[in-house]
């Protein structure tokens, strides 16, 4: 039960804390034959590491991804794809000062009230470093579905927000700057506003949006393994997501039916898309798109109230090299995790066939 | 991979289209010796039911449910409970006109692409008829967990919100009218404003918010199926879900981290909730709340465009007894649903014991 | 964790006790459009049922199995399939000489350590009658794997063993005789054994041989879900089954590998086949072949010593419609499970294609 | 579905194939807070690794285990265990003359037909090579279990068998020499038919019992998931095991119910345990026990046929380092095993508590 692994066919097994010795995983169900792009997985990694911009944090982390099995000749064989992503750089750090304390809107306390016992430094397995392995997973996943499209980019800042659907942006200027938002008037004021709420030593939150297209008619699992519920799990299991909506989402329940229904063109596409390409929990051959909200990052450069473990209120100054908005680097993982789902849906559909 | 099943230890499997001869389900993993209140799913499955009121639709279902096994002399044995819900009133009802076509926003069209085949008397598998069996199961769900509190509410319809947080509202009055929104003031608007569309032929969306209350920390699971990840996905499932968003939610990705932390009371409580009672995944003890957006119910009774399997368009004018808003009925089977994941994770966090 | 369901993809969940309202279960996964035999399934369901023949219990159970959902116009519509086999004859039986006391070698004992409490009429969950339902599903999985041919016979009553190898029997003559042991004379040597056991109020155990042919290159996971691993899973669920052997089972473990290894013909296929149709787990084609061994019938019609819950010794005079021999019944369960088995290893090889 | 998992609370998920980089795992649901002895992790290492003996492969594996998380200070956390083996002698071996060409009753031909490719090297996954990553497994599952005791030693090696029930054998002495036979005389003439057959470039099989010592009354889940059904599926799907048997096992087919029911104690044990420990499917707290039976290993140092892929016979000459008999070595694999099913198991049943 303990939660470690995720999808069904396509499967992602992790495992490690941010200053363990490695992080890694085992990745199950992937079909044999496929002869893997092993740059491709190293660019995605690339995207999520730390250090690749002013507005992201300065913490060094190699991220090198080391393939242990089920790999031949570049090849995969069907069997079980062990990696390890070692933690080459996170040894020195000092986190004596939390040993004993639980910081805000951290998962410190719980996890000590859970398991009696944590390893304090740098979160452990709650921190976001774990997604290193969710990237590696996604970059194999995409790579059986090729010809699903899938584009993740910043959608809002704070409160700045790209004004355009996203059928108007160019999803190739997604990394031509350091927001990953592919309006560049836009990116531009988000870049800016980042850096000054690092400058005030302050974190701010924001919206991803994520598009999938050219997806088969037909992915999905009726009643509970809905493809939209399955997505939406997959979102809400990233570090600091509050909110996951797709097609017409929030917007769509203030709408009247007359207005929101999806009418059909004569080769079963549909004129509108509030559906946002699902039907029933069932993929209509539509883009499928949606928006996953991210709180502001809960570590502050600024003096901020922890409980310690005696019952008392301490106050610490933050410090350290950590994001002042997560967004950007959050952009390949929620790629990647879209990734995982629709690999596993898509074999998962195979056997229907 | 069917996806008929829901949970990992309190699970429940379901069965049944809107027209066959019954509906039902198996719920595995309840313990042993508890003796159940049968009242107390009668009156769920009666809150769920069509025909309540004025604003919901005048179908007749009489949603009886009949336990099969696990069950003895009034106490659940450990094994698993199966049980059924026949389909008393559906047969003389008439959808040849839907046979040869699709309509629009609804699972029609991606059935019929997926399976090759479908039910297609009133929606078959996916209708909202199926949600019958997952009221059994959350009402069972909810005796294992007594002691953990679960409220939903209609917060919206259409643009008409409360304008109050949900620590003002009294949830015993949440029953007393037909829209099932604490706020009576709101209620009464919505109560015209879901009659007037009514009126049009048309239907209308909302949301609904609900708040579990009286948690014990330490309840969700790292990673991949943190609570609040299960939470969504279970809300998600439900028909004509759109959206889901915990504590801050999309709001909270508008905001800095000094103002969305949340800090500690010398108790392990915190100040405020933004947080929504779930850290890195897991129960701190505070109430969880969150919101689950519902599009507008897709059956209008108007003319509208469908899709026929010969690839033309025909226009249909929508008939028979149906919801124009599906929310008040929601109400329980948000419930439902929730008390289904916090009864599966009350039940894993026992192996932790 | 209930251990319910049986499968993967083709998956079996069952409910029901021996003397509640009905049994029954859900099959899922079950691929869509496929026109079910009836007659099949009623076939098979008559196969199981007591009452048969001389040498079987007397009790009386129709066995009769409605189907709820997931079939539409006689066809498979790829969802859940529920069914229910009403407990028509049960009611009257009177079980309360047992209601506080434990029949040896029957789980009376360890179901009310467990679980506190137990459904004692029958045995409960426990009872053998829950078969019924593995039959259902097994008769379906039949029907989607119709090349792949499953025999089971009677090998072995007592020390009454067929002394021929399977390739020398008639698998026509199985249900010719009431022991369900295609080779005559020994059949009647074995019916005349359980006649005479059955006169003494005793019982006896015996040996059940499957063989299962035509079967495609390729079904069995490497690892942990190799073929036989889940054939003998299958078969050691089963009541009474004390014992699972394959291929050259328990006599290949005297053997010395120049004489066990099977040498290959040109077009892939062997010349011996010690290895039973599974190399490594995976099926070679071959004809995969096992043996289950079934223990006495715990219940005697003789006096025998029970436990009751004061923790006395009482001696009680065992009476009712029981089997003298389980084996001749327990032939269509060893082909139903060996048939879940094979259809859902079939449908997971899809996966790969 | 690609059977690299085994358990359902605490699980085991492996990679590695007998040539690649490093063999691992990563071990889920272990509770918190349990202070390893690594050096038991260490010694069942090394009752499995070759060369330990006269009569084992003088092949050199390290086997050394690297935890790569989960582990703090010395305690579980409760979060994943990943580890890995590193190969680190394995290298330089030379498999080119098996490249093209399929060993009788090896996996080689089926992997070539289920996944189009295999990595032929030393077997690649369906090496015994796998069951490494078992032994960590297992090791750990031992100190989740402290009281509960598993002893499997060598019963049978070809026709040489212990004429003594297990409770005349001390445990204590079985590995008090090459064989893991606790009965001094009969390891000797074991050890020496091990020795001639190995002169022959032959190979022979054997049988491994086990012995599970002071189980808690009570474990086990009822219809599918059987407490030996579960040792039955851990056992089979270890390399070369052709059978299982527990409690009087296929002996028990022969004999009559009055001779075979366990009769009680006072206390609720009973006087002879011809079940196995084992009712229903659930412990009854009786010493479980059961037999394992091993092909003889398939590599032969003789001159044998293969096929090759283009279709012909080809005689090659066996070479390289392997075992005669696989027994010796597979003790600490089937103990491994059986400790992850009881592991697995206990926890499981803290959901009744």
């Amino acid at each position: 039960m303990a939660g470690n692994t995720f999808g069904k066919i396509f499967k992602l097994t992790t495992f490690g804390e941010s200053h363990g010795t490695a992080l890694g995983g085992i990745i199950e169900g992937c079909p044999a034959g496929i002869a893997l792009d092993f740059d491709a997985i190293k660019s995605e990694m690339q995207r999520r590491k730390p250090g690749q911009s002013a507005i992201v944090t300065q913490r060094k982390e190699e991220d090198e991804v080391q393939f242990l099995s089920g790999i031949f000749e570049g090849k995969t064989t069907g069997t079980s794809i062990g990696f390890i992503i070692p933690n080459t750089n996170q040894k020195s750090d000092d986190y004596s000062h939390i040993k004993d304390s639980y910081r805000p809107s951290h998962a410190d306390y719980v996890y000590e009230k859970k398991y009696g016992i944590r390893d304090y430094r740098g979160g452990g397995r709650s921190s976001a470093r774990e997604t290193a392995s969710r990237v590696v997973g996604g970059s194999i996943a995409k790579q059986i579905i090729p010809e699903i499209k899938i584009n993740a980019f910043v959608s809002s800042v704070g409160t700045i927000f790209i004004d355009k659907p996203y059928q108007e942006l160019d999803f190739t200027k997604i990394d031509s700057n350091a927001v990953r938002c592919p309006d560049e008037a836009t990116a531009q004021l988000m870049e800016n506003h980042i850096k000054e709420i690092k400058k005030q030593g302050d974190t701010v939150g924001g919206t991803i949006t994520c598009v999938i297209q050219n997806v088969p008619i037909g992915l999905g699992e009726p009643v509970f393994d809905k493809l939209h519920a399955e997505l939406g799990k997959a979102m809400l299991s990233i570090n600091a997501v509050k909110g996951f909506e797709f097609g017409s989402g929030f917007c769509g329940a203030q709408m009247k039916g007359s207005d929101h229904n999806d009418l059909y063109n004569l080769d079963g596409t549909t004129k509108t898309n509030l559906s946002g390409g699902i039907q029933g929990g069932i993929s209509n051959g539509m883009d499928i798109y949606f928006r996953v909200a991210f709180k502001p990052v809960a570590t502050l450069l600024q003096k901020q109230e922890h409980l310690n473990n005696k019952g008392q209120i301490e106050v610490q100054q933050g410090k350290g090299r950590h994001d002042a908005c997560v967004v950007p680097r959050a952009v390949p993982i929620v790629e990647a995790m879209a990734a995982l789902v629709m690999a596993d849906y898509f074999l998962m559909d195979k056997i229907n066939k």
